[in-house]
């Protein structure tokens, strides 16, 4: 299971500001507790930075690295704010959230992973946009898999990420996701499967209880990575639980250990 | 989705001495606090009163039955308890937890469920115990439906019991449930798996975070029956998003109706 804490994001309210005037200590008190939370990776989202995303991204990786050492998840769609977050991270093995099936988009993102080595995050859409259905989500997926195996990415690098459509905009939108992470288990078991989670439950109340009910649904079809808010107590407590009851956690012991760090206090 | 209110049972602290005392008003709250809060079908368990099961069983049924109208599951292994909780249900369409491949028993139960058309719980045991694996619970449910369907019990009817056992003393025995779940709702698409919950969490702490995250899993591989307490509003809340997540409530209203009832407040 990666953890990717998604709480460093220019996007966030009170993020933005403190990027804004160069507030270090917010930030590496942030991407501290994100990891002491169970963090595997750190999210840098700069995204709405847009005349200065680059040079953002750069000191956000610099800043966050004095503080841990955790890995960096470089996120965002931009080819030269990805390689600045690239060349800046020093910490294990980077990643790269993301790429995707689109044409320029894979053209311009591939060399990069290469270069750097890096896991990457791979979006399941091409330039259609996104699929409505886990059949149009499968054809993507085996594109991915192959074009970015050919090219030399380990398939233990690749994070194929189903894309995530609100059920208050389909019924069937939840079940498109989970058929999509049942074939990528069954068709690619090295291959691994990420996503956010906070899209499915757009438009209907009591968010987090669909976020959380949604976690474990796809853990148990194998989604093994998540982009999430490791600080949100009952998630965590929800990702413990749910990988002793799928035989991932053996004699209990990660959910025992959670449990004696006050987790589910 | 059908939902067995367990809470009437006279294994509970607060029930015993009720039953005993023959408080019928105590009873009948419990019924009725079962049924508001979704309770499809209110289960009848007073296996511990070994001296005058039969008696008792007769006395609870007509006393529920003088307060809701949802049909009630008989819940004993022994087949006089059973017979006289069916002769005196008079709810709609009563049901019988629980029948087994265990050969008396099957031979015992049989015929009260054909006599009185009931729903019937079947557990996937046989006389060897419960089973050990995913393999043997399958080859138990081949028997069991073969065996049920043969004999004229309705596919509808039959609500397969995959048996939990405690994660806590086996890694896999999760698994091993998801797996027969998924079995079942491949293979005889129109035959139910029902189970409880507490037994999944038998031995650590939290066991409410875990019985949840459990009951989200299984639903998402097929299970659609559950005995469990109505009065968990977590856990009905979860059941409620449960089904919104995958495609089981048309425009989430089964859901957003939950949410206006007050049941995530």
């Amino acid at each position: 299971m990666l953890i990717i804490g998604e709480l460093i994001n220019t996007s966030r309210k009170a993020v933005k500001p403190a990027v804004e005037q160069r507030d270090a200590a917010f930030i590496q008190t942030l991407a501290k507790k994100q990891v002491e939370a169970g963090a595997d990776y750190v999210d840098v989202n700069c995204g709405t930075m847009v005349y200065n995303e680059v040079e953002t991204m750069e000191w956000l990786v610099n800043t966050i690295q004095e503080a841990v050492s955790a890995p960096l998840c470089i996120d965002t769609p931009r080819a030269e704010a990805i390689e600045a977050g690239l060349a800046a991270a020093k910490n294990g093995q980077p990643m790269v959230n993301s790429i995707s099936a689109e044409k320029d988009r894979f053209v311009q993102v591939l060399p990069m992973v290469l270069k750097y080595k890096a896991k990457v995050v791979a979006l399941c859409m091409d330039d259609n946009g996104i699929p409505g259905s886990a059949e149009e989500r499968i054809t993507i997926v085996r594109h991915l898999v192959k074009d970015l195996t050919d090219a030399g990415v380990p398939e233990d690098d690749i994070y194929l990420d189903p894309l995530i459509t609100p059920i208050s905009t389909g019924d069937k939108f939840g079940l498109d996701v989970l058929e999509t992470v049942r074939f990528i288990r069954q068709e690619y078991p090295r291959v691994h499967a990420a996503c956010g989670l906070s899209n499915i439950s757009y438009g209907l109340p009591n968010r987090k209880v669909l976020n959380h009910a949604f976690m474990i649904q796809t853990m148990a079809y194998g989604m093994d990575a998540y982009i999430m808010d490791p600080l949100d107590k009952a998630m965590m407590g929800f990702v413990h639980a749910s990988q002793a009851l799928i035989g991932q956690d053996p004699f209990c012991m990660g959910y025992l250990k959670a449990h004696r760090n006050g987790l589910y206090e």
